[in-house]
């Protein structure tokens, strides 16, 4: 028997939003609500006439299913949601814990895309030069032995790698009266793409417009560290979440706390300017909460941060700043939520 | 009794280089040969009259010593060489495995300097707005127990962090009859700054004029990636390195390994491209010594690179992309010679 | 006696625009139709109790009315319109023929604003430091003499500087489902601060949705290339401009066009992207519409190019690209549409 | 007969210099000495076997002459000098007044280069992609009518541009100890590549070393601004200059002054730092020698100032910053040295 408490959501095609802001609410839910979620890989689309489920989601599933030919801009990486939290507010702050995160098909894809990626010239960083070659790879995962196995497409090389299943994408409406692609990370969250998000972390986010209207998607099975070639092991994903609100507590940039680190992001280009951002970000973290100085907390962190690259590929560049918690005073930031989220999650019959 | 095979060189005043390239060799190495170096802190530099050797070293040892009253630029970040390596010619490869890296002293400084580190203005980041103030923080390095100190300076706060010594600074001589300050990273090596130059790793380093001239220095108690302020937990080292050659092999930007990673690294600004630059290397390294097609090897390595940064506040901006070898076919990449060293520096009496 | 084709719009407070996209239109117009405007300047913002036409125009008109206080985000830089323009599709382009340009008062105002500009850090390019100081300067319009005097505030330096009436804002709704606010450059034009967009040029913008969705705003009485401080010499303005459509024709970039000059924009982070997009769209127009190769023409316009820059303050930089006419072969871009508009608003009276 | 005050200088092959600082002076001057130099264009290199003075300089003659098959690395823009300049200390400034710049040849060329350039990826913005295709231009230069033959390599086009002579290198020896690629532009000068370096200006230059330690080259026919295919109208001149010095004045990045324009210059990347060093360096120019409270200045030119962009090709991009004197209260910067050397030039028999 399900868990009374848990809302479970499967969305149809007509279901996802493409957009943060401007789409309106799939569900109204009270803070404290577990979210059941279904979310679709990136490559799944809206097709005007005469779609069916089946095509929605299948778009890119073999070697031949070519992201120029199978994809239609702006309809590219489905969010499922948005959810309008009861009682959010303007500087307040929503939580979103993630319970699990774990694969929907056995199979997940990536891709080369024309003119998109850290390692090609692109729209904005334009040159005369032609695009890369376009290719897909079919990634089979086996759930079981949490593996991913890369097949290369011009030698007979496999290679498996670790799972280590994440969301590339979760945010709430922007401010400024703005509406952004599901494509775009900023201060709102979004696209941010940093392999952090995944099971056991509270993703806590700013809120912007009243009920915050959250949404989540782009999973992959796993990613490395600045998603180099634009696209990750792209897949369907079943998450639970559970999304809660702090009232009166406002958060500029996304934050991400783990039983082991507290993880600030910045997103912007050029990518120093997601450096400074997200360790500035940190700076006023242990400021806050833990009690330094502002001087003394640029020192500490200055020795002790871990600053992996989250992407380099999308419309704004993610950086992350990462501290051990064990290091720091003993201290419950965010008013100890994370540490009640992980408590609830534990007593969750999924 | 001290291992025969090992030079010992405890450099005066006047032996330290200020630059790589531009300075007369301390020495003439064979391939092969184990040095046992001292290196000063950064702040370590020449004073033109009445010097004495003391105070050469000791510029910043306590809370009132600024940079900008203590040190003289350009004399800072002295480096310990360099080193003419006999048989070194341009194309060819210095391997520089690092034994040992250890404090020389139980205390260690980090300071704010006016105009520099990443959360403030700087010279080429010019703005209109006062520098931050100057600060100095002295760490107490527990050599037994493997940590050191913070004494925070607005508060009580004492906090301490696992030692993790390291090299900021290695190098030979620039190519294109350049010669450049100790304080610069670019495909040379230089000032990295980043905190996988540790004891255990092999940096490999392409050789630009006869004798490579490569030095060492600007030691490092332990740094957080992205060296944010713009100085680490700064120290005087005793290390041992051999250092080796690779005849015939280039390598356009600093590489190293590990017992466990494949390192590439890239100095650049902007960001995006010392991250584009060290995500290409390692693209190539997968094509040339793991037999990946190209494409093939830029979507392996973006799912599996970790991609932290290393710094953010030199002249040049330094990006580190990692590949766990366990993930790799198994291979011999340079020849073999990392896994040569490591076993080599097992049987060296220190 | 009016000329009858003429449009005359005076928006009341309520009517103005806050973004690109996601605004109703406040009229239909057909392609052809010559608009006589009225557009607030950028400091103009609703208030939402007890306001009066008269507070919502005048937020900053002495040097007592600091931005932080006196304006509210994101009520900024109120947008005249948006038009609908009949007929308009994606893939057509929209085009803004300037017949006029007229300050509405005799005087303007300019500031600093916290964190804002290009000799400050910023809340991207995020430091420790403390803001600037906000300081309000009003500059006095002679529109007879057609100056605009500097009076300094630190001295008695009084300076006087032409005047060369512009509109910083000028925009389409975008592309990919999204609403930007005004304060935003890109692709859908939108905040560009070029001083080229002067009175006697044609603006040629792509168009992303049914009707296109155009409004224009942000009158500078003039304005530095770079807009350094991040804030022009900010002025209502009475404008006069020609909309015409352009079938077939698509514009990914907003182009502009005098009797003198092709120009080219970008809009993009780092500023060297928005000089790439600007150059490339250069060379493009040359290979499309003047029978260059590409190669060619690269070479040409690099010899040949004007390149100021355009803004170095707003959430994306612009930067201008630009070529006499005369250096070229004598063709007619765009369908002769900017000759032809000339020649229609000789014949208006105004 | 030559004017007695002018010191002739014709250089053999042996005689250019590849970098700013670690060459030896091929003279010692005196302030206030007139030179007449010859420059080579910036493809003529050095062979190291049975070379000629010819094939010295005519590397690329002809549209056969590929770059990367004729000239060799790094023995490209050789600089005329460098010339000590008696009295020269650090802390003061060189003054290099350009009286005339003619070219020295009827043909000038111009290229791509393999990964280099605005709109090509290069060695630092580092992708896949293959390099654009490597081609020559060879322009026909019409020394009575002032202008220059452009000729299409892909169709019959030939179109003639004003001749606009110019140098896009000149600098003295850098800073901190080190030796600098004549193709590097920075603090010392060097490879700014802007068209403002033209007939009637006074270059200033602030001095690093003893005797200063001045060279320059790398003549254009012309050049637009950005130098956007990396390669101008390479031209070898003849050059006239009157070279003094201002004792105890600081100039920190290299500033030129006309007779209309106070012209400010920085080299960085990303492109917005080297916007920000000439914007900065601007205001403090006003503030010093135009008594500008600093916010005032910020204010003024923000509103006056023009921005070209220089070069967005080079190891540093380079930005303009101009104003024009008429605007700004009558003054005499840096002692009047422009005015006076203008008056001097006008006195010289060529």
């Amino acid at each position: 028997m399900t868990d009374p408490r848990i809302l479970k959501v499967r969305p149809g095609p007509e279901d996802y939003a493409w957009t943060f802001g401007g789409a309106p609410p799939v569900a109204r839910i009270a803070p404290g609500t577990v979210l059941d979620l279904y979310t679709e890989d990136c490559f799944a689309g809206r097709v005007r006439s005469e779609y069916t489920e089946d095509c929605f989601a299948g778009r890119v599933r073999s070697e031949k299913d070519l992201v120029s030919v199978v994809c239609e801009f702006p309809f590219l990486n489905p969010q499922t949601g948005p959810f309008h939290i009861e009682g959010a507010e303007p500087g307040d702050t929503v939580a979103v814990h993630f319970v699990s995160v774990e694969p929907a098909r056995d199979w997940a894809a990536s891709t080369t895309v024309p003119l998109f990626g850290a390692l090609t010239s692109t729209h904005a960083t334009a040159t005369l030069q032609p695009p890369l070659p376009e290719r897909v790879w079919i990634w089979q995962l086996d759930r079981t032995r949490r593996t991913a196995l890369f097949r290369a497409r011009d030698s007979d090389l496999e290679l498996e790698l670790p799972l280590d299943p994440m969301h590339g994408t979760v945010g709430v409406a922007p401010s400024n009266l703005e509406v952004r692609s599901a494509l775009v990370p900023d201060a709102h969250g979004g696209n941010m793409d940093t392999p952090e998000m995944r099971a056991g972390v509270t993703c806590y986010l700013g809120v912007n417009v009243e009920g915050a209207l959250l949404s989540l998607g782009d999973g992959h099975a796993r990613q490395g560290e600045g998603e180099t070639c634009g696209v990750a092991v792209e897949c369907a994903m079943n998450t639970v979440v559970i999304v809660d609100l702090l009232k009166d507590v406002a958060t500029p940039w996304p934050r991400l706390e783990s039983d082991t680190h507290l993880i600030s992001t910045g997103s912007a280009r050029p990518l120093e300017d997601a450096f400074r951002i997200s360790q500035l970000d940190l700076v006023q973290w242990l400021v806050r909460d833990y009690g330094f100085g502002e001087l003394d907390a640029y020192q500490f962190a200055t020795q002790a941060v871990e600053s992996p690259v989250a992407n380099v590929c999308d419309t704004n560049y993610t950086c992350v700043a990462k501290l051990r918690k064990e290091w720091l005073p003993a201290r419950q930031p965010h008013r100890g939520l994370h540490a009640r989220l992980r408590e609830t999650a534990r007593t969750l019959r999924l």
